[in-house]
This record gives C-alpha cells, sequence and structure tokens, in this order.
C-alpha cells in the first residue's frame, strides 16, 4: 500500500517543468500554412508584414468625377465651373483608380453633367483640395507594415488584413494532439444499460470538449479495462503520434491505480499527487521525450486538473501566456471550511442582490464540494479559489470569484434560496426559454434557511413552506419573526400534498406516521428547518411519537428527490416527501397532508425589472398548465397576493 | 440616380424584424440529435431532463471496507474492534457499489486486515456513522432532474452531465446557413498578382468567420462581376438552401449597385439606408419567404452592419438573446466631430495610465476613421458608441467603450503616442514574441503631439525627435516647456539619417531642400508638430527658402511610410523621410542630415513593472542587431539614458 504525497501545485507545475524543459518538450509547436479564410481562432507562429500597401493604388473614395484640384479653384453656388469630361475630368466609382494627372474626386451628388457642344462637360458648385474623396495609397496598410504580431490569435478583421495586405496563406502554430485515455473496468459508454457498479464514462468528452475550446485537437481513444499491460501498450502506441497522452483514472495509490507505474516504466515521474482539492490524485510525468499526465477519475477533479496542468503547457506550446480569469469580488454566503495546506477551488453561484440598506453586492452561494459532483460545475457562476494558507471563509466575508459566465450574466440571475419544490425547475425552464438573457440559481436550504437569507440579503426570493403549529397558517408567523424589517410579498404557489414515499407496491404495508416506529421500518428524513421536517415533527408531536424510536430519524437528505431516491434504492423504507417526487422515481405514495408552498418576496425585489418576468411566467396559463400536468399540485393560488407585509 | 434615405438603426430593424415575422422568418430554427461528444459549443433546442441518477446507485467513495455503521460503534484508538470480512465487511474500490447490508465504509488507510482463524478480520480504530464515504444514490444527480435549459450554449461540463444522466445524444439547434456573395468586377481573389483598380476580395472571409464564432455555417460563394443577372440568379439559387443571403457591395445607390433591385424584384425591401457610421448604404429585405441583406463594400462597413443586423438574426433563431458587450469607461484623448442624426462606431485603442496626479485612468485613443481602413479594427481595443443624438465627444469627456479584448489586456498594454519610427513595429512584435501577455499600443501623432499627450497622462511614453535651433540638441527643451511638472527619463533609442525620398533612380535629379522651389516638383510634408516637419522649417529657414514657394507643402502625411507610399505612387515626387521608409518600399534616397530619435518616459513609468520588459528588450543584444539589420540606424545610444530630468 502505497500513499501520495501530495506537494503545493506551483511546486509540483515547476518540477514537471523543469524536466519537461530538459528533454525539450517545452519547445513551440512547429507551425504549418494555412488558407487565410481557414485560419480563424488559430494562433500566428510568426509576424505577418504587409506584402503591398492597401490600397496599393490611389483610389476613388466616392462615386464622381476626377478632376485637378487646382482647376476647380473658384467654384461657388452662384458661379458655378464647367470642366470638359475626358481632358479635365472622369467618371469614377468608388474604388477605381484615380487616372494619373487628376488628384481629387467631386462626389457625383455635387456635380452635373451637361450635353454640350463639341463634348460633354461637368458643372461644379464647389471647389475641392487636393486628395479630397481619395483614397490615397496606403491608406490603410503600407507595404512592409507589421499586420498582426506572432503568438496572435487570429480573429475575422485579422484575418482580412492579413488578405487584403497580399498573403493568401498564414503561418499558425499546427494544432498540438492530445491522446485521452478513458481506463477503469467500471467504465461503460453513455447510452449503455446499466448494472450496479457500471459508471458511464463522460470525462473523455468532457477533457476533449475543453482540449477543443484551448485550440488543440483531442483524440478519444477506446476505454481500456483496468488492465497494466492493455493501457501500457496503448500509451506506447499513443505516445507515437501525440504530443500528450492523458490517461484518465488510475491516477492514485489503489491496488489498479496503473498509470504512475506505467509512466515511470516508460520513462519519469516528477510529481505524484499535488495538495488541491478537488484533484490531487495526478500523475505528472514524461515518456519517450513527451508529457505524459495521468488524471483523476472524478469529474470534478479531471476537469480542475486538466486545466490548472494541460492548459498552461498548450499555451507554452502555442505562445500564449495564462490569461487571468475575469473575476469579480463577491460575499460568501455560508461558512466554509478548508483544510489547510491545500489550494480549494470551490464552485458558487453569484447573484446580484441589495441588502436592506440599498447596497448591491455580490453574494456567492457555495455548490456542493464533492469532487464526484458534475451538477456543480454545471450550475456554477464562477469559482472561489481558498489558498492552502486559509482554513475556510466565514458567512459574509468577502471572496474572489473567477467567471465562468460573462459578468452580463450575474446581473441577470435571480437567485432562489428555500425550500425545493420540483416545479421550480420547470420554472427556471421557461423562464430560460422566454427570456434566455435571465437565469435563475436554486439553492435548496430549506424553508426556513430561505427566511434567514432573505433577512441577510443574499437571495430574492425564498420557496417556503412553514406550517404554525398554534395557527394552521403557512409562514406568516415565522415571517413576522425573522423578517422584521423587511416588506415583503407572499406571492401562492402551489398546494401539494406531503406524504410517505415508499417502494412500488408499498411492501411493508405502511399506512401513516404510526408505523415509523416499527422495528423493520428505516426512515429518511429531512434537515432541519426543512418545512417538511416542521410538519413531521408536528404531526409526531400530536400524536406523542419520540422520534427517538425512528430508525434512521437522523439520516437527513437535502431535497424531496432526494429522500425518493434513498426510498428507491432500498437504502430506507420510507420518507415525508411530496407526490411529484414519488412519481419521478416510480414510487408509491401514501397522501397525509395538505400544504401550501409559497414564495416569499421582498417588496423590492417584487417590485423590481428583474422579477418582472418570472412573476408574468407564474401567471400564465401556460406554466399553470404544465405544472397541473404534473399531477398532484393545486395551481388554485398560484400568482395570488395573499399577503403584503409592511 | 436615386439616394438613399437613411432611417435611424432601431427603426430600420424594427420594420425589418416585422416583415420577417409576417412571412414566419422569425421562427426559431428546427432542431437535430447530435452524439453528446459532438456538441460542444452547440445551443439546446429543449431542456435536457435527468434518464437516470447519478450515481444510480449507493457508491463506495473511498478503497476501502464496507460496514454497517451501528457495528463500528464504540472503536477507538485503545479500544480497536474486530469485524469478520465477509460477513461483516467487504473490501470495496472507488466507485464499487456498496453491498446491500451495508451502509458506510471505512477507509482503508483506518483498517487494518489481520488474517486470524476462523477467517480474515478487518480491525477498525474508529466508528463511522451512517452512509459515511458513500456516495449515494442521486447525490450528483436525481433522474427527472433538469440539467439544462433549452437555448443553452453547451460547455464541456454541461456535456458530462447530458452523458452521465442517461443520454447519448442531446437535441441542439442546426447552424443556420448562410450564404454570402461578394460582388463586384474589380475584385480579385487573395494573392493575385494586382493592376490598378484590383481590390482583394477578403470581406467574405472575415463575415464567414463571424458567422462561424456565432455558431452559423457560412458558404463562401465564388465572386460574381456586376452583371445585374448573374447576381440574381445567384442569389435565387442561394435562396434555395441556405436560411439568409448576405450580397457584399453593390447596396448603395450607384449605377451598378443592384442588390436593392434585385430583392426588391424577387421580393420586398424594407430598408435602404441606415444612419450609421460607417456602413450606412444596407439593403434589408427578404425574398422567397427567407431575409436577404446588402451589406456595405467598405470591410469596416461590413463587419459593423453584420455585426449589427446578421447577429441578432441568428441569435433570434436559436433562442439567444443579445448579450451586452463588456464595456469600460474611459476618457477620450482627443476631440471628435460626429455628425448629428448618426450613429457612429469609432474604434479606439485603450490603455490604462496614471495620471500625474496618481489617478489611474483607462484613456481611449481614436484610430482612424475611415469605413475601409481594416487595420482600425486589427489595432482597435474597443468601440466607442457616439449616439446619433450627440455631436461628438471633446478631448477629456468620459466615453463607453465595448471592448473587442479581454479587460486583463488592457491593463498590459504599454501606450505610445509620438513619433514614428520604424523600429517601433519591431519592438511590439518582440514584445509580444517574448510577453505574450504584454500588447504594444502606438498611434502616430507627431513628436510635439506625444509630448503634449504625456502631458495629459495619455500615454506611457512618446518617441520624438524634435531639435532645438538654437541649442543644436534633441528633446531636451521642448521636455522642460511641455513637460515641466513631470519627472522623465530620456533614453537613447536610435540615430537615423533624415534625407529626400525619391522615385527609382530620381529621375529629377533631385540634390538637396534647394531643389523643391522648382516649378518641376511635388513635394509631400508631415504633419505639423511632426520632428521631421520641425527639422524641415529649421533648414528652409537657414537656407532662405519661403514654404509658399514648394509645390505639396500643404499635403500633409502622418508616417515616413505615408510619405514613401505618396512618392512611390507618383502623387509626389519626394519628400523628407527616413533610410527605413524609403528601403521599404524600393525608392531612392538622398542622405541630408543625422538625427537623434529618442523615448520620453516619465519616471513612474519607467520604474513599473509594466514597461520593465519593454525597457529589457531594447537593452537586449537581439533588439540591438535587429534593428541594424534594418540599416540606416545607428544603435550606439540605445537603452542608455540620456538625461533624467526631475
Amino acid at each position: 500500500m502505497t500513499y501520495l504525497h501530495d506537494i503545493p501545485l506551483d511546486e509540483a507545475i515547476a518540477a514537471w517543468h523543469g524536466a519537461l524543459l530538459e528533454i525539450g518538450a517545452l519547445r513551440r509547436l512547429s507551425s504549418e500554412s494555412l488558407p487565410v479564410a481557414e485560419a480563424n481562432g488559430r494562433i500566428t507562429a510568426a509576424p505577418v508584414w504587409a506584402r503591398i500597401s492597401v490600397p496599393h493604388y490611389h483610389a476613388a473614395a466616392m462615386d464622381g468625377y476626377a478632376v485637378r484640384a487646382t482647376e476647380t479653384v473658384g467654384a461657388t453656388l452662384t458661379r458655378p465651373l464647367r470642366l470638359e469630361l475626358g481632358t479635365q475630368a472622369a467618371y469614377v466609382d468608388t474604388g477605381d483608380p484615380i487616372p494619373a494627372q487628376f488628384d481629387a474626386v467631386i462626389p457625383i451628388e455635387e456635380a452635373q453633367r451637361l450635353e454640350t457642344e463639341p463634348g460633354p462637360v461637368i458643372e461644379i458648385l464647389a471647389a475641392v483640395t487636393p486628395w479630397n474623396h481619395v483614397r490615397t495609397m496606403g491608406e490603410d496598410i503600407v507595404a512592409t507594415e507589421l499586420v498582426v504580431p506572432a503568438n496572435h490569435r487570429l480573429r475575422p478583421q485579422d484575418l482580412g488584413a492579413i488578405a487584403g495586405s497580399g498573403h493568401s496563406e498564414v503561418q499558425v502554430y499546427r494544432r498540438p494532439r492530445i491522446a485521452i485515455l478513458p481506463t477503469g473496468t467500471e467504465l461503460v459508454a453513455p447510452g449503455s444499460d446499466l448494472k450496479p457498479g457500471d459508471i458511464i464514462e463522460f470525462n473523455s468528452i468532457i477533457l476533449s470538449a475543453m482540449a477543443q475550446d484551448w485550440n488543440a485537437c483531442a483524440n478519444r481513444l477506446p476505454m481500456l479495462a483496468d488492465d497494466y499491460e492493455a493501457i501500457k501498450k496503448t500509451v506506447i502506441a499513443a505516445l507515437e503520434d501525440h504530443d500528450l497522452v492523458v490517461v484518465n483514472a488510475g491516477s492514485s495509490a489503489g491496488s489498479e491505480d496503473y498509470t504512475a507505474r506505467i509512466i515511470a516504466e516508460l520513462g519519469e515521474v516528477q510529481v505524484h499527487g499535488i495538495a488541491i482539492r478537488p484533484g490531487h490524485p495526478v500523475v505528472l510525468g514524461h515518456a519517450r521525450g513527451k508529457p505524459v499526465v495521468g488524471i483523476p477519475g472524478y469529474p470534478v477533479s479531471a476537469m480542475i486538473t486538466f486545466e490548472l496542468l494541460v492548459k498552461p503547457l498548450l499555451q507554452q506550446w502555442m505562445g500564449q501566456e495564462p490569461q487571468a480569469w475575469p473575476t469579480v469580488q463577491a460575499t460568501i454566503t455560508r461558512k466554509v471550511l478548508s483544510p489547510m495546506g491545500q489550494d480549494e477551488y470551490m464552485r458558487v453561484t453569484l447573484g446580484r442582490v441589495e441588502n436592506a440598506a440599498g447596497d448591491a453586492r455580490i453574494v456567492a452561494t457555495p455548490l456542493s464540494r464533492g469532487a464526484g459532483v458534475i451538477m456543480s460545475m454545471v450550475r456554477a457562476d464562477g469559482i472561489a479559489h481558498i489558498p492552502r494558507f486559509s482554513e475556510g471563509l466565514n458567512a459574509g466575508d468577502p471572496v474572489t470569484v473567477e467567471l465562468l459566465r460573462p459578468p452580463g450574466v450575474i446581473d441577470q440571475t435571480i437567485v432562489h434560496l428555500g425550500s425545493h419544490d420540483l416545479t421550480l425547475d420547470l420554472l427556471a425552464d421557461q423562464l430560460r426559454r422566454l427570456h434566455p438573457n435571465r437565469s435563475f440559481s436554486s439553492g435548496n436550504v430549506g424553508s426556513l434557511s430561505g427566511l434567514l437569507a432573505l433577512r441577510r440579503g443574499e437571495a430574492h426570493l425564498a420557496g417556503s413552506h412553514l406550517l404554525d403549529a398554534e395557527t394552521g397558517e403557512y409562514n406568516l408567523s415565522y415571517i413576522r419573526r425573522y423578517l422584521s424589517d423587511e416588506p415583503v410579498v407572499v406571492l401562492g404557489f402551489v398546494g401539494r400534498t406531503q406524504g410517505l414515499i415508499t417502494p412500488p407496491g408499498n411492501p411493508k404495508a405502511l399506512a401513516g406516521l404510526a408505523d415509523l416506529v416499527r422495528s423493520d421500518i428505516v426512515y429518511v428524513n429531512r434537515q432541519r428547518g426543512a418545512g417538511t421536517r416542521v410538519l413531521l415533527d408536528y404531526h409526531l408531536q400530536n400524536l406523542g411519537i419520540d422520534p427517538a424510536g425512528i430508525q434512521g430519524y437522523d439520516r437527513v437528505e437535502f431535497t424531496h428527490l432526494a429522500v425518493a431516491a434513498a426510498v428507491a434504492s432500498g437504502a430506507a423504507d420510507c420518507g415525508l416527501g411530496i407526490l411529484a417526487a414519488a412519481r419521478a422515481l416510480h414510487l408509491d405514495f401514501i397522501p397525509l397532508f395538505e400544504e401550501q408552498y409559497q414564495l416569499i418576496i421582498p417588496r423590492r425585489f417584487y417590485e423590481s425589472d428583474l422579477l418582472a418576468p418570472l412573476l408574468e411566467i407564474i401567471r400564465s396559463e401556460g406554466f399553470r398548465q404544465a405544472v397541473s400536468a404534473l399531477g398532484g399540485y393545486d395551481v388554485g393560488h398560484m400568482g395570488e397576493i395573499l399577503a403584503s407585509i409592511d
């Protein structure tokens, strides 16, 4: 059994690049000559100097008559001047060469052609100065001038200037060729029928697409099982015709992690283990004169390490320097602990939310920190880097976030923090469809945490279904208690049925909450502050049931779907949740309680332009029908103002 | 003769889109199903809902032993607990399914396998809680969950999540097909041998590359001469198998501008002429149920109108809304007049320059406003929009600039405003090559304007060769007069020879400045404030020559190369300039004066990190050799501090 010795990121890169430099593997790539029209987005390998001037002759800048400026002197509105066509003036279209004897153009609108004897003349009403309305030779580009430097990423206008200055081809770096080798006995192709233990191989799709975005050619090799000889043979073959070989997974120190051994056998390993999170089990080395990288198997780890380690190498090969990502300063919404000694790359959602004092600030809400949660990369607006000298952040701390989306998107993001309901996904999709610029970012933190987030100015709205046991009302007493300083609107959203989610056929014949204390029943609960948890505790108390007698009461999930998933997987026999979650996973449902799920919206956001399209959708017939079609929802109060609390 | 009736941009778009809506040409494109691995960068045509959960089973999150958490209770360092392998514990690799009877994993590092009788056991030193080190089913994605909404541009991580959630294909909008038809009898292909009047056709390369960047397929059709029937036939054929036909040039109202007539004959013209600059001669219409656009022939006009008119159409077809460009607030460095009633799109270079008070501000320097100057788009860092209600800007006015480069680039840009020398291009290329992140932006405004720009805090350095007639010194007296508040360093750069540039063979047998007053000689001059102009006027005065007697004294160019180009084209017989410019265009040169071209650098910039790489290059042997190789330059003082003025 070996353990990884994690070293800091900068030391790892320095050691690896040092070794690559020695074997000549950091040199710029060779170049290729491409027709200009095919070079968009490519990187120049040499400066481009103008071969010819543009224009390469004196050209008419307007349709009109070429003349000698000296012969136009004295022409005025009241004393027009006549010039003989042929000898003193010649018609030219825009772009035509100015005949050698002329030096200016009179626009056609300012001259009148007259048929006189012995020949036609033009009559002009104003003089022109020399070179008026003439594009003189070299006005745009002078021969020998620098058009674009080396190591420049070609844009459409660059292609135009290169072609215009006399080139039909341009020297660009050839694309680096990267082999991506997915390994793992458990891997199956996307779309396969799955059995437990199978893992759909999609990392190679992600890494190839990233490489493509960076101007490289990625070659996804066929998946291999964890077979030392087979992997080694494939790596050797890939080294023949690629600039870089990436082995995905098998980069740790487990019994079937072969990457480090194979690189060591074929060449040299410089680094095994980097102190970053996610992503520490990385192998950096070289073989046969080329770099070889072992990338971890968890998808977020794979993306982060590919970005941190492979991108700089490609940039080096094509004369690019790492560009700092665009960043924003944000306020973190939760306490985050991060281990000392590790650089952490935390995914966050971002939104611009004014607090009650009217200060607009960008709030960053951490997403799942699991290395396996690819949805955290899908949902993320940015990545907050917590350096290895830090133990983490406290709620309210400032944090610098590298943006994964254009900054403008942040201002268009509606931030929801609160209870989860499936219809919010539907709402997000309709919003995106009808208002492509708006985003809906939803953090499933539970009803009570949603209200507290509103109080702290971290969200624009909160979905909530908090039952007041004394009044039987939803949300109002909680709003009065926690949001006393903030005028809010309580908007009706959906009525829904809470009940026990059970496996298909209800095999343990559950009938109600009283069954939860049976010794053959394992329950799955929701977290504290969730409306469903409040509801459960309320009814348990009414029934005189002690939670301590319920197996699984302490295992909590954060969404209805997660509860349903726990039941579907057999990890629990039942959980309290909504019908839609049971349906989604083809489970049975024992209806118990009706409840109101409402949207709590501070008045200043309720009246904002930002939220207007969302409110419009909530009140639209189309959305009402789509929610009804899910089944189990009462849309009678949808979009209605149930209370306005000032 | 018809004239265009220019209407405002928003009215033009409204009229055109209104007509397109009526004929059904604004509908979303149809979609196609693509393998997930091929969909990077494409736009989803439908939301993607998870078909399966990820993981789809409870998976070990570490290599270790699956156990029942309840059976680990009580294990401590001092009282380790033993669990029987097989019944109480089972080895699992990361990603393996947890056998149904277990609910937690003990990492391999925290358990020890012992070979005991009757069978092997593991010894553990700590208890685990249920679901510890387990990725529960659905931790990443729960079946039925929204993975990505419709109208979403797919990124690498999205592809991973889509494949992971059970899809092998994804529905995306098909790429819109755009036909780009270059027309004009004067057009020739890039790389052709040129005769006067020929224009290299490169607009279709630019427009195709822009369309490609916007997710469209552009089809560059073969060039056509200005032939009504041929163009019409080609437009009809192109309408068959494209979504949009773009006719480039022929969009004005000249005798050979056929686009509007052809569209009107085949369908309907909504707009002919838009009040924008550059770019007003635009035709917007439709034919055979599809939009047809006539785009002006000047390349900057073509780019600006394609961006303003075609991009929104593509976005509409693929469910995207126009994204605001990232902008910066800048200070304009020169007075700019702009006609009332026209929206102007002015190209500017940008740089962050601290003024003497220490305020860092971004300065915007206007580039050529000519619609034909494609280099203005190549050099531009951004575009300043001057609205049609404005008559222009005064120097020092604030201006909003849409960025063409990442904002980080601005901070890395070294801004030179001053006299032009060919070696500056060489310097720019070497800087880019050795420090790809740094840019060198050079505005050729002449020596004196450069010093004034330094005073106003608009540039980091100024190249200058201003001769003081009384002292015979260069620059010092001017610096004392114009930069008295600013400590500066005067850095030696190049000594060079000024002389008369003449056509090859010096056909008019020129010998010196005395010949300039000959009646058969046309001179080409430099602008006021240029060092070369100062030099000329100084020597003319010494020789007692009246400038009024020199033909062409009033025609000014802004660079040595432009003067040489004027001579090469026959527009002038001679001009004062440097040897390198004469050599570059294969002209003759009559050496007259030696002069010093120096770099004037405020001390605070001289000592900045920003300029350090530039100074290093100036002092490098490689650069010195490259300049010497040009010929005609004395590099004896290059990089030397000639004066330090506090």
